[in-house]
């Protein structure tokens, strides 16, 4: 087992990432202040992992809510979180009784939120069973839900007392939901950490064959670097944290403007990467040999490289709903090499209408 | 002008009290952030104030956005404030604009909860116009919204950048409002400042009757009382937070229990503040001199200090889904003298019941 600690003093917690992490009692019960924990999971997960979670944590003395939503990010809404409260409410949850997030990112992200508003705030921990939630949306403590004109635009920052990462979950996940977990483990290398740029495309294809020691370490270096980030800048305040969100404007972009559930948000990303790679390249920042390097091993992650063309009007208008936005100014991540990003919203409306272009003609 | 400070090392805030200060272009303005403010507000309070506020706003160069919701506390809901969020999300209100929560306490919390959670966390000015929300709500920074199974479930502990309390507001309330504004001014010389608690005995006519001196000692006084207890337990979790709900356990069941809206807040408080105050003495800590002399207090202040007939089964029902709930056992504020508050989970049945009787019967 690798442990990962992310360093924020009082609200410090440890990932732990490792085999069969879900047949641990120990690690399971540690971190549950009562004898009562509400799962939180999705109907795709629930057949897979419930039972097992319900009958480890019984045998730990602990009493299971468990409650089953739908899956799908479309599920990630305002009226799905109203009917967890329902359920949370109708089973007398309290201020101790812990929420545990069983799932993928919609999971994880909704429990988070309801964690941080039950009741003003409740315990919370992230079982993550997908390859992007491991590597990403359950560490640092963004929750939320989505508005149907825009990702994530209600939520909280609210850190998990621990996140427990089962590696073995990830034998059950489709080839799709595991190239959409590499392109945030990419996003690393690409905006911070040019070695493991280097190791990701030497080992690759090790991890699209889902090989157990490359995919422990590549999760443990996600978590490694996103923990650095979220120790410094915790509630995105000093532009720090935000490199964390390369290719998300443009992927949030690709997401809203083809309907939540058509691509998925790794996949979005993938795409959004692409072109804010592109812009990078069109404002002088990066060569085209640099571009291509991203492109290459994108593909070789079996991710989208080319987006969908909604136009350069809408795509501006949809990024004008961005979190970022200051001063009705979008904000973008560029990259001034592999291994290092940087945040400004000095960007030529040129470089952008070319990537846009670029990125919708080719594959 | 009176100014009383919440301590809160990042999250210090200031609290203005004084007349008219609604039509004071500097503090209105020195909080703000972004030349853009969203100002949240209720059918009944726009009509008086938005215009004038506005006004002052935009002549000290800030685009308003004006949210109007429909007045009470039943519209205190989840579909309430999703109906905010897609206000705030259609006119583009980014992490820099500053909501601002003008009205009485369903706006203030409504609003409150609302900054926490809109885009994860965005600035929030508290600008309450009843005597309840000045002395009580707009402080602390507790924010929520209603269940349709209890008060407050939702929500999030988020204090805003100031409070600008006009006494000049309290010129159009109702005298309802006033009275229901004194419960909570009450509450403080009970759970913890005795001579508060004789100085309104002695000037309880003069609140009654909104004389502008004695309205404003008793608005920093209590200001002063709430800021202490906040600074010591932010987050409510060492108790010394939770005596600010005394009377609030049993007033919340009478409000919940009779339904949204026909009871105020205060009004449900005193009649809790009673019952509470029944139970200290049937367990022997306070005589029933002590009794008579609350009862004597909040009648002069025009409050009921009778509670509905609702029976002592569907009571504890209803209070079983208190937030203090912790294990399953109810916790309740209770009095060992006046102005001395404390928290207890073992309360024999009996003094519950005959307290709850009581009140039922006695005016």
């Amino acid at each position: 087992m690798r442990t990962v600690n992310v360093n924020l003093a009082e609200r410090s917690y440890p990932i732990y990432v490792g085999d069969r992490l879900l047949g641990n009692k120990e690690i399971l019960s540690r971190h549950l202040p009562q004898r009562r924990a509400a799962v939180i999971t999705d109907s795709v997960v629930a057949p897979l992992y419930l039972d097992a979670l319900t009958g480890i944590l019984n045998d730990a003395g602990v009493e299971v809510i468990p409650i089953v939503i739908s899956s799908g990010e479309q599920y990630k809404d305002w009226q799905t979180l109203g009917s967890v409260f329902d359920s949370l409410i109708a089973h007398r949850c309290e201020r101790k009784t812990a929420l545990v997030a069983l799932g993928g990112g919609v999971i994880g992200d909704l429990t988070g939120f309801a964690a941080a508003t039950y009741l003003r705030g409740v315990p919370f921990i992230q079982i993550p069973t997908t390859l992007l939630a491991q590597v990403d949306s359950s560490v640092g403590g963004k929750t939320a839900v989505n508005h149907p004109r825009g990702k994530n635009l209600i939520g909280a920052f609210y850190q998990p007392l621990a996140v427990i990462a089962d590696t073995a979950t990830l034998a059950t996940l489709p080839q799709r939901e595991i190239g959409a977990g590499l392109a945030e483990v990419i996003k690393y290398g690409l905006i911070r950490d040019p070695a493991f740029f280097s190791w990701l495309e030497a080992n690759i294809d090790a991890l699209t064959g889902r090989d157990a020691d490359a995919m422990g370490y590549a999760i443990q270096r996600s978590c490694e670097n996103k923990a650095e980030v979220v120790v410094v800048d915790e509630r995105e305040e000093t532009g720090v944290r935000a490199l964390l969100n390369y290719g998300h404007t443009f992927g949030h972009a690709v997401e809203v403007g083809t309907g939540y559930g058509s691509w998925l948000h790794g996949e979005a990303v993938a795409a959004g990467m692409v072109i804010a790679a592109r812009v990078s390249h069109y404002m002088g920042l990066i060569s085209a040999d640099d571009v291509a390097r991203i492109v290459a091993l994108l593909k070789r992650a079996h991710l989208p490289v080319a987006a969908p063309d909604l136009g350069v009007d809408r795509y501006l208008d949809l990024m004008g709903r961005d979190k970022k936005v200051e001063g009705g100014k979008i904000r973008f991540i560029l990259l001034r090499a592999i291994g290092s990003a940087f945040l400004t919203a000095d960007v030529p409306h040129q470089a952008i209408s070319s990537a846009l272009v670029d990125s919708a003609r080719h594959g």
